[in-house]
């Protein structure tokens, strides 16, 4: 096992990474405070670990809720279900909400969290590979809005990360590649030597090999780790975290949640800041190939959706978060390895760009 | 104009207090960090005031909400309206969301600002004497659950409080009464000398008199802020300030949230809060009398509906966020002017409480 600390002064919290952790009770003891946990999970991990983690929950009242799989459901709607279970199982403001699952499970547990009562405890235990190295790391919370993806939600850090490196063995290819998406992410936008790796390495992630799984998320939790420490609260370079992803959302919005993966989304996205840096001048045409090649080696997509049009991608883009008094701002790549956020381009750049992507 | 900090280092503001303020633009505009500002208002208050404010607001792009009016509506479904006219209108990061109305508009705006985007600027100006004393100081904010009362939200701070006594001219009767449970609560809980005063001025009061208004409110507010900033998220002392709440959350709850206005519970509450205390032997009976008297004075209630039944207290008392593992902690008074914590108490006590109540 491999235990990487987030420092966020007094909520700080360690993210355990290894095999079978999830049947560890000693790794979950330290961080429960009260005598109750509420497991939040869905219908299709819950069946497959919930048995393990709950013998691991042995001495505690333990409720659960099952919410139904997929980024559709990411709700308000859908948060209420937490709600309900807490109060009817008399859930008190020490009590220690469980996060069981993928990215979803995860941001809406911890927004749970976060609300209920106006804030208790939370454990993650992401089951999926993006989750591992993404949500696991950084706060964020939410849900989607009908009209812009993770529009509420709060800023509220776990008492504790298990990611548990067996449970991938159950995770389907198409969401395996969706978790390499972001770790690419994270290559290529601070960590060039850690883009070599993954050329290299890239076969025996994609088989599971344990050793890979496990240098590739504690690697991917430390470059997330640096960026969230240094900016908690996305003042600034946490920014950088969203390359691929203003572009990916605009996919994800328009083509609906939950058609493609969020990973797939960011595969494609990435592609496009690629592209979209090197007609800026930025890098060359060889390094924008070499990041898609990367991408494409995972079995990502690299073009948007043929159903999308220019104009799905400009309103969609233009609700994005990042648009600060109506400018938009894209993390866009000044080398491979080094990210910048930036409202300095010129538009046809980046039609070109959604047109090429087309 | 009278002003108060809440001091709570990077997160503190001035609170203003004194007449007709929401017609001075420069308390406003040092608060506004971006060019959106959102209005957040009520079917009765936006009538009344909303003209007043957009006024001050003349350079902005100044959008609003207008929510029903009503306890019943601080819900979940209807804090999505909020979310649904700052999505439509693009509303980015930047932008300050304004509570123009009374408790339930600013629980309602504050939560949307803790979970837009993440977390927003926010301004509160309170337009009833409770949300002036109460809810302006401390940044609870949230919704009711079926379940129970507050038990959604976050603790988020404004930016800066306009208490404008000028708009109290145009506050039923009854609802001046109401906020008036919570001026004598700051007396009740840890300042013996306002009691004096209250028990003095209480006529004063119930005709607005602007200078004793303008006292109240101002002395009201140091005496929360004075907890608050000791105790920021709750673990301790700011507990007094729930004096009263428990019991009278417990009358809003089984009556249906809008029978009782919140006040008018809290005076009932607090009645029973005191002939607990006196039953426990802690204050004299004729300490409680007093207290009770002094609630009556002000045309508040000092018993709790005849419809309502032991059980029913009982009941909604179990679910109460005061609760810590099963146990039943209130807020009684070791005497009149000094508010105590516990859970120590006979189960007889608190029995015979209520039955007094019936």
């Amino acid at each position: 096992m491999q235990t990487l600390t987030v420092d966020l002064g007094d909520r700080s919290y360690p993210i355990h990474i290894g095999a079978n952790l999830l049947s560890q009770p000693e790794l979950l003891a330290p961080h429960i405070h009260g005598k109750q946990v509420l497991v939040v999970s869905n219908t299709t991990v819950a069946p497959l670990y919930m048995d393990a983690l709950k013998a691991s929950l042995a001495n505690y009242q333990v409720d659960e809720v099952i919410l139904p799989d997929g980024e559709q459901y990411k709700t308000l709607e859908t948060l209420n279900q937490i709600f309900d279970v807490a109060l009817e199982k008399r859930h008190s403001r020490k009590t220690t909400l469980i996060a069981l699952g993928g990215g979803v499970v995860g941001d809406m547990c911890g927004f749970a969290a976060a609300a209920y009562q106006r804030g208790v405890n939370f454990i993650q235990i992401p089951t999926t590979l993006l989750s591992q190295v993404d949500s696991s790391v950084g706060g964020k919370t939410g849900v989607n809005h009908a009209l812009g993806k993770n529009m509420i939600g709060a800023f509220w850090q776990p008492q504790v990360v298990l990611a548990d490196t067996a449970v991938l063995g159950t995770l389907p290819e198409r969401e395996l590649a969706a978790g390499i998406a972001e770790v690419i992410k994270y290559g290529l936008l601070g960590d060039a030597p850690f883009i070599d790796w993954l050329e290299e390495n890239m076969s025996a992630l994609l088989s599971k090999d344990e050793a890979a799984l496990t240098y590739a998320i504690h690697r991917s939790c430390r470059n997330k780790a640096d960026v969230v420490v240094r900016d908690e609260r996305e003042g600034g370079i946490r920014a950088w975290l969203n390359l691929g992803h203003t572009f990916g959302h605009a996919i994800e919005h328009s083509l609906g949640y939950g058609e493609w993966l969020h990973g797939e989304a960011v595969g494609a996205g990435m592609v496009m800041a690629a592209d979209m840096s090197a007609r800026l001048g930025w890098i060359s045409a060889a390094d924008a190939e070499r990041a898609t090649r990367l991408i494409e080696s995972a079995g990502l997509p690299i073009k948007a959706p043929a159903s999308m049009t220019e104009e799905q991608f400009l309103s969609a883009m233009a609700v994005d978060k990042k648009v600060l008094d109506g400018q938009l701002r894209l993390v866009l790549l000044k080398q491979l390895g080094e990210a910048v956020v930036t409202a300095d381009f010129e538009p046809q750049a980046l039609k070109d760009t959604i047109a090429a992507a087309l």
